[in-house]
């Protein structure tokens, strides 16, 4: 990578690590016989989708419409979109119906009336099951109202129950194996019992987070996983556990614009507008918006961590470091940042460059 | 407005009291006899930068050299890049030079030895003081690094001081009149005391922030002003004192796509790629990531407030509502969602419609 070539932000991507990333996950989930859908509102990029493909993934999953259309026209045809299926776009996810395989997400009965009322294609329904992050779907354990939605899916001859979709996004707010198992192995006895109570045509059973993913080594029951953001991790994958700093495949390149020797703090050209407001919060209570690393023509040093972003406007960062970092750093030098939630900094991005010097930037639009 | 049209999150504008919010800074800044200069990252917009035109608006900020290019070639020629001057882009300066009268701001002799190496057309300097706000900045109370500048321009026949700029971006983090006040009063005796100690070529005093130009009424000894944010407006700003709920010019369309009945709630399509992460922390300590009110044709009702959005994933917005306002509302309808922070939003959304159904896209690229 020529660095003399980055002007303003960029986000750097260490290609061969996203395959490794890939790679692990796919013979994770062929080891325990698992359906790999793997979800790439993380990328939301044709061309990384094409690094799954290299790996064998053949089934996707998708958080809008929007992006379904942007995969499917990009060569995708098997799609679940896992959002509460929105009864407003109901005319285009009948368009995209006739065209690939789609699983729609149902989280309670009055929104799959509303959606199935104006929708008459073909399509799977999964059934979302809050398992206890309670943000949305079906309570485990409220069989009377996965029964209403079990029979107006058997009234209306276009769809078919596909099975119980759960997302623990309650690991995000935990940290350590132990913690992240123990909400694993909850969720899962949840979604299970789910299961066993409500025995609909060999539904099937998807979970999606990528802390109990990259965790744990022991699916039973489970028959489909959902990670997304595996393929690039983050920070705040790091602080949860769910990997070490040297999987972690983007960071941001941020110029250095001024330097203050008296603070030990650098402002970088890199901002909420590049990384987002997300947060860690360290061990001292300081709010982390990004680690801050050495960049050199061969990327980012993990080795090398130099201090972290302290604070964020909408173009700059504030960046704390080392007393003896300080003097190795001047205006017009160029730092890489390991963002806290790369969801959300690829979204803002809108396009990579590989270490390599490959451009990508046909992301999908919003 | 057709609300029917609105199938996903869209970022609404209500033109009318945009462009009385608009006329009333202006006003403001010529009752005073200030320049007025607004900020223009907050909209990013060729087609809003026209209803400042429509005011009398012709000198403009913007917040970095992508952002200065794209209003450049939309007609608007006297221009403050408010962001310090990254060096890795000076060729990008001095093609833009050519173009327009341009004022860069140096925060420190670092920065702008290693800038002005390879800067060589016309520019005027604004140099950065830290008035208190502490992000970047020479200190207002530091002589020598001041006339380091000042030597280094009049030994650069391109360049010229136009004046010391001081942004007070710490009236953000605080509520009330009085206490916006009393940062804009410190902020501009310690600017006045700077201007006074370092008395160069009849440099101009310019201030910035939205709280402070909205708030006060007695500018002695400002020569400029620089909102951004008041264009629109955003919740952060009314909860500052800086505006009322009724001034605030933009709001989210979201589509409600499930409402949980027993927790009160509604999921949105309206997450944080539509909003952000920002929050405003409410009287018991709880996150807001935005307020919610009714929307109709006519655009939302400030008096219809039904409740505010507790958290946020990438795409889903959870809105905790009151009681009685659940029974209203189904998957399928829309509400409206202020948001906390109008800058980033706007970023994040790309584009707007307005009330009379104007659809603005071609905003600023990233």
């Amino acid at each position: 990578m020529d660095l003399t070539k980055i002007k303003k932000p960029v986000l750097l991507l260490d290609e061969k690590k996203a395959r490794e990333n890939i790679k692990t996950m796919k013979s994770k989930a062929d080891k325990h016989k698992l359906i790999f859908r793997p979800h790439f509102k993380t990328h939301q990029s044709a061309v990384v989708a094409e690094w799954f493909r290299d790996a064998g993934t053949d089934r996707i999953t998708v958080s809008s419409a929007t992006m379904c259309r942007y995969f499917l026209e990009n060569g995708w045809d098997d799609i679940t979109v896992a959002f509460p299926v929105n009864p407003r776009e109901a005319d285009e996810f009948n368009r995209i119906a006739r065209r690939v395989n789609l699983n729609v997400l149902v989280s309670d009965y009055e929104q799959f009336v509303a959606f199935s009322a104006k929708f008459n294609e073909d399509a799977n329904i999964f059934i979302k099951i809050d398992t206890g992050y309670r943000r949305s779907g079906i309570d485990w354990n409220s069989y009377p109202d996965l029964v209403r939605i079990y029979d107006l899916v058997n009234e209306t001859p276009n769809l078919r129950i596909m099975g119980f979709l759960t997302h623990a996004g309650h690991t995000y707010s935990v940290s350590g194996e132990e913690n992240v198992l123990k909400i694993f192995n909850d969720t899962r006895s949840k979604i299970l019992h789910t299961k066993e109570v409500a025995p609909f045509n060999n539904a099937i059973v998807s979970i999606g987070d990528t802390p109990s993913c990259s965790i744990t080594g022991e699916f039973n029951g489970i028959d489909e996983i959902r990670p997304g953001n595996f393929v690039f991790y983050d920070l705040m994958q790091v602080n949860i556990g769910s990997c070490n700093t040297s999987n972690v495949a983007a960071a941001l390149a941020a110029p250095v614009v001024s330097v203050n020797r008296h603070y030990n703090e650098l402002i970088i050209y890199g901002g909420a507008t590049h990384l987002s407001k997300e947060f860690i919060t360290g061990s001292e209570g300081e709010k982390i918006f990004g680690k801050a690393y050495l960049l050199s023509d061969e990327g980012w040093d993990v080795e090398s961590e130099i201090g972290y972003v302290k604070s964020l406007s909408q173009e700059h960062g504030v960046v704390q470091i080392s007393n003896h970092e300080v003097c190795r750093l001047k205006p017009g030098d160029i730092i890489a940042v390991m963002p806290v939630h790369i969801c959300l900094s690829a979204d803002l991005m809108k396009g990579y460059v590989t270490l390599d010097d490959k451009v990508i930037t046909d992301l999908c639009p919003k």
